[in-house]
């Protein structure tokens, strides 16, 4: 992969932003001879490099009763070094399509010839196992795991963690492109590669997304919630460095990853508004603004890297709904950060009642929030999760 | 990459049919530690065998008035190790479109640190050196090289020789999705590793071809014009054998690659029906039929190979009457060739007539066709085009 160095940079606190990077070649060979490259404004990361980095990294894949043909073409696209983790919250009755996806899964790693995780999002065992680490915030009265894609995120990211894994990295099971899975994957790696610190997050910023009009297809390059999500951090940032900058765009990035060290110590927040608190968090943390409860991490410094696909993001079409909901949690978790200058909440609010998300009484809700994954042990979580058929994958070092 | 044995072979005389082979992984890893593969029914291609095929392969890129933005998607998927040809035959005025693609991949190539070639089909020069060379089927009367894709493909094919590289592969400069380039670029690759014969192809099955239809995206596995084409080159090959078969996938596979050694030895026609013809003209040449013009290669035999890409296919929208045209010379050229039986004839000759192609008294055209290659002398071709930017860069060993 070859890809420009970050132009800009944003720093606030120990957070580093890094500025939209484009790549320039998908594919960018093997290491050659050493060159002088101390002026260079390009990366040429090679092939094993990237390798290198995806051996230690697992890719989540959040499944609800997609279509197996479509699941089964992302994993074709992640590379072979990186441990799949399927998290499905799919249903089971009456067609038991979690089981499908199981069969599916099994067949494929036979004929890849690796083993790969896969857990039900509503295993008891799971539950269990979070119960008795006291991290009662994923569960529901009932002592089920919370439906979600969040939650499936954070019980892939345990057992990435349990795995052994340094990095995470999320995909979509709606992907019609394995090939920009691929790239996705590739580009996390390249992230790590160039990052120094062991805090990092990828962030992907679609290069287009396709939508259909007038019976032609047209490439979009911004969808309106993803305008806004980035319209509003990029206020946030400016309002503390006193320049206007616009150098978030991937607020609602979906496709993201981050070192396991780093999403330990993150707060998540639920459905759609995961991916906007992540830099809400991360501010709140590591901005400088209040006292960061991990001086450890302050020391070595946050770095979120910021790169552009060169595929066009071709998946499953939601609806008019899911782009209001989106837009408006990302809103809901900015007003409601502590980070958040007055300013911003009157703005915010002004522009919910606006888009009629409130009345111009109504406060808006705060989404539910997950704390930092630190308080959950290891050995702990791996028994109550004994009789689970991937623990055994897991202690015995088999990923 | 991760792809399977072909599950079946087509013999005739020298030639080998492989049946479509599937991909499993588009990353499959570096070279892992040796296995008893004996008895596996997967090739594992590691990166570095990839990468050393790319070294010796060309990807020619034939344009015609593309959008530079799709131009620059399609540079993009390239692998770094494959040398560049644009073949464009764009408009010089009002607007000069080649030079904007020249400045286009002059960029791209510093940006990359690479050369690349790029040609006018128009220029003097070249139809001065085919024209030295007796090959004078290229040319029309008043001395320029004619227009037309094949032709395009034809001065990529000399080009690539000429730059000593090994393999040329053909990718379309109108595709959506960078990441596709690439797949079929390292699935051109795998084939020539799998490849024990000096003579090779490989043509790229799209394993779908989203269409619009009712605001949605339906991936459709066949285009009508593809299974009609296949249709036929299956009954002839069924025709010499006595046992029906469906082998033949990639009748009109746009995506192909073949050895240069190869490419030197085949006729060519022109149009739309230069990839059905790549399969006829092998069994004239080489399927034991007729005598053979190039008794070495029969020693060796040919090998095809036909893989099945994992991502959809999405270009820009062709018209119906395009697809008509495909289909008709496709038949055309099959009609008139010396190995097709009588009753297949005939068989044509009705579905051209149903189609409307013909009425019941015509007989078919025959699509202009190009010899074999191997009338070029390389020092004669090069010293007329001495004067060309592009010269220095293959007489220096620069590519």
């Amino acid at each position: 992969m070859r890809i420009e160095l970050p132009r800009e940079v944003e720093r606030l606190g120990a957070v580093r932003f890094g500025g939209l990077q484009k790549v320039f070649e998908l594919d960018s060979g093997l290491k050659g001879p050493p060159t002088d490259e101390q002026f260079s404004t390009m990366y040429q990361i090679p092939y094993e490099a990237l390798y290198e980095i995806e051996k230690d990294m697992a890719i989540i894949v959040p499944v609800r009763n997609e279509r197996l043909k479509l699941v089964e073409g992302v994993l074709c696209g992640i590379p072979h070094p990186c441990l799949i983790i399927v998290v499905s919250n799919s249903q089971r009755q009456p067609v038991d399509r979690f089981t499908m996806e199981k069969d599916s899964l099994e067949t494929y790693c036979r004929f890849v010839k690796k083993h790969a995780l896969i857990a039900h999002q509503k295993d008891p065992l799971l539950a269990k196992a979070f119960q008795e680490a006291g991290y009662t915030s994923i569960l529901r009265q009932n002592g089920e795991i919370r439906d979600g894609k969040a939650e499936g995120m954070i019980v892939g990211t345990i057992l990435a963690w349990l795995a052994g894994k340094k990095y995470v990295g999320f995909v979509d099971a709606d992907n019609y492109f394995p090939g920009s899975v691929e790239e996705y994957i590739r580009e996390y790696a390249a992230g790590f590669v160039i990052s120094r610190s062991p805090y990092a997050m990828v962030r992907i910023a679609w290069h287009s997304k396709p939508k259909i009009a007038e019976s032609k297809l047209f490439f979009r390059k911004w969808g309106r919630t993803s305008a806004n999500t980035n319209r509003l951090l990029n206020r946030l940032i400016s309002y503390y460095h006193g320049f206007e900058t616009e150098l978030i765009k991937t607020g609602n990035a979906g496709e993201h990853a981050l070192t396991v060290d780093l999403a330990r110590y993150l707060d998540y927040s639920a459905g759609y508004s995961i991916e906007p608190y992540h830099i809400i968090n991360l501010i709140e943390k590591f901005g400088g603004i209040n006292e960061s409860p991990f001086p450890d991490v302050m020391k070595d410094g946050v770095e979120i890297f910021q790169i552009e696909s060169r595929n066009p993001h071709l998946h499953e079409a939601g609806d008019k709904e899911h782009v209001n909901e989106m837009s408006y949690v990302a809103m809901q978790v900015i007003y409601h950060s502590p980070v958040c200058p007055e300013r911003l909440k009157r703005e915010i609010l002004r522009e919910m009642v606006l888009r009629k998300f409130l009345s111009t009484k109504e406060k808006p809700p705060r989404p539910h929030r997950f704390p930092a994954l630190t308080s959950i042990k290891a050995e702990s979580f791996l028994k109550n999760i004994a009789s689970a058929p991937y623990e055994r994958l897991i202690t015995e070092g088999l990923l």
